[in-house]
């Protein structure tokens, strides 16, 4: 029977790590991307194709699927690994950031955030408890504290009150986890850093978390508009507020420039839309930059996507051929751009896996960084 | 070496047959449906995804390829088959009815059509042997005549000056095409036969046709409004009209049930856009008829789309998740929904293939009919 929930460091190099978190239902390699399957689905990728990537794990949005098809639903249908078809581990958000920027007419006190649907106006409400019910109902693996996640330039008064409210949810959501049944015997419960981008804020925020106790820690708050230097500069000091031996997740990050710089600062987990979502829109991401596929250049072009990819997009089409399907509006250029996306994203972790056991992740950044560079 | 051409019946039952066409780029098994592939792709299907539902061969569309990418772009790409990643034979239209259908400003001469192009309103013109051209330029394996398909309920009069002009345009066609070097040793050129529903210009088409030689004879002209009985009333002479020793293929067609009535009457070859539309637009087709999984009654059904498949949809995931993909705009939901479409197509055309083979299509057809028409 493999633990509920175990993470081992099989290497470090400087602040960077490599290791494995053993689950129920499989291991999780780190540092680890997560591509996001929003509503039950990794946009236009079948689930074998997203382990064909080398995805260990993927996020679903508690938002998303509370309202369609609703969690209720989805447990009488049993579960979504059943539902969509995915047997590995899945991290559940908490809903608590896309209630905020997708919902309408919302209202927050310090019982949760009631709101309205963007889907058909119906109204819903979110508290630490319903959360906690929701991602059970959905049979997450990895919850996700139900948090709030205060605006970028907030000032330090209201992200103290944010920070401190958050801090009250993640003790009701540990309580509500814990009181969850059996799912609480298999699934792990991570809790979420907030304090913007204050360094006093963030030490009080993770003092807090640790004080109740999470089988990992996210930083969250960040990705939502402060930029990369900033972001860097909470790096440089939050993954040391948090334990060592607890994986660190960087929510909603990033860029491959960004992964690269946060696993340099001891940043373990991630997720981000950037892949699928640039994909379908025709932007690729390679080992020598970003490449828009809709640019006039590459309507002859009959060289890969990526020279240095070997995904099955790479070994099968041209870029005259990709060009073709997503000026044509075409699904299918959807289809092989995410594949490439996601494939490109894996590669990059593992590269730095690699990097990092064999004590030479600096070089592998630093020539990542200068071939990266050079495409743009 | 392969045969240029060369259709073989391996048994005949009533007047359905059944046998295959050898070609270089592999065999065609008959009765054969191909899906359609208008811009270079299959629409949301991988060519190996296209392959694995038992296709042996697609349809490209002329009017669209040589005004995206351009015929003669294509050509410096290498040809359709390399451009798109699909090895066996392409059958490609004459463009003759698209651009009667799609583009805007025709003018219709004894020469060609001349047209503005639906996409940026560029003015092409299109004459035999330009559509022989430009096929050769795709690498086709099987080229289709150029041709006039006048619409549903023309008077006699016009019916028959428009399949006069289409023959005329048959005897350019086959000269354009033996005069193509190389491509013409190893492609094949159909004749059309016109007529609208008229027996007496069906016989006098045919007569044209059979004097010019081909490799396969269409019968075009029909699924453009006219209704099952009045096709299937074509149908009932046409086959015979044309010589019993080479393909017939029945253009634009259709819905199961007119797949089968159209082989129990002598028909060898389909291509048409249903299985391939209907699944983006969430109708299935099933063993049991159409299912629109659209309706609310699906939103709970743990059962597969259909019971009697084994495609990789109907194994891997339920009515309730097809359900919710549609409903939820998700393009995993038309990639499935395609899938199976197109597996259920190519089952039923090897349903009839072995029904025919083993002399019992009669009852084959009734079954299929019974319980097809239960599920509407």
């Amino acid at each position: 029977m493999p633990p509920r929930f175990a993470f081992t460091l099989h290497a470090t190099d400087g602040a960077a790590r490599t290791g494995e978190i053993a689950m129920q239902r499989g291991v999780i390699r780190t540092p680890a991307f997560m591509p996001v399957g929003t509503a039950a689905t990794v946009k236009a990728m079948r689930p074998a194709e997203v382990r064909a990537t080398g995805a260990d794990i993927i996020l679903g949005n508690t938002y998303h699927l509370m309202l369609r098809p609703g969690a209720e639903r989805m447990a009488r249908l049993g579960g979504l690994h059943k539902f969509m078809g995915w047997d590995r581990p899945i991290l559940t958000d908490s809903g608590g950031y896309q209630v905020m920027s997708l919902s309408a007419l919302t209202k927050q006190s310090e019982e949760g955030v009631s709101f309205a649907s963007h889907l058909d106006g119906s109204r819903h409400m979110l508290t630490p408890e319903r959360s906690m019910e929701i991602q059970r109902l959905l049979g997450s693996d990895i919850v996700m504290v139900f948090d709030e996640c205060p605006p970028n330039g907030v000032d330090r008064e209201r992200a103290q009150a944010s920070m401190e409210r958050s801090m009250r949810w993640a003790r009701r959501s540990r309580d509500a986890f814990d009181s969850g049944g059996e799912h609480a015997t298999r699934a792990a419960l991570f809790g979420i850093q907030q304090g913007s981008l204050d360094r006093g804020l963030r030490a009080a925020s993770a003092d807090a978390l640790m004080e109740i106790g999470f089988d990992g820690y996210a930083v969250g708050g960040l990705a939502v508009g402060e930029g990369q230097a900033a972001m860097f500069g909470v790096l440089d000091y939050a993954p040391d507020q948090l334990p060592a031996d607890k994986p660190r997740y960087l929510m909603g990050v990033g860029k491959p420039d960004d992964l690269v710089g946060a696993v340099e600062r001891g940043i373990d987990m991630f997720d981000c839309v950037l892949p699928t979502r640039s994909g379908r829109n025709g932007q690729a991401f390679t080992w020598a930059g970003p490449v828009n596929i809709r640019n006039a250049k590459h309507a002859e072009d009959e060289s890969p996507l990526d020279p240095a990819c070997d995904c099955p997009v790479c070994t099968g089409w041209s870029r005259a051929y990709l060009h073709h399907l997503v000026r044509s509006g075409e699904m299918l250029g959807a289809m092989l751009m995410t594949q490439h996306n996601l494939h490109f994203y894996q590669a990059l972790m593992a590269g730095m896996r690699s990097a990092i056991a064999e004590g030479r992740f600096a070089a592998f950044a630093a020539t990542f960084r200068t071939n990266y560079a050079a495409g743009r």
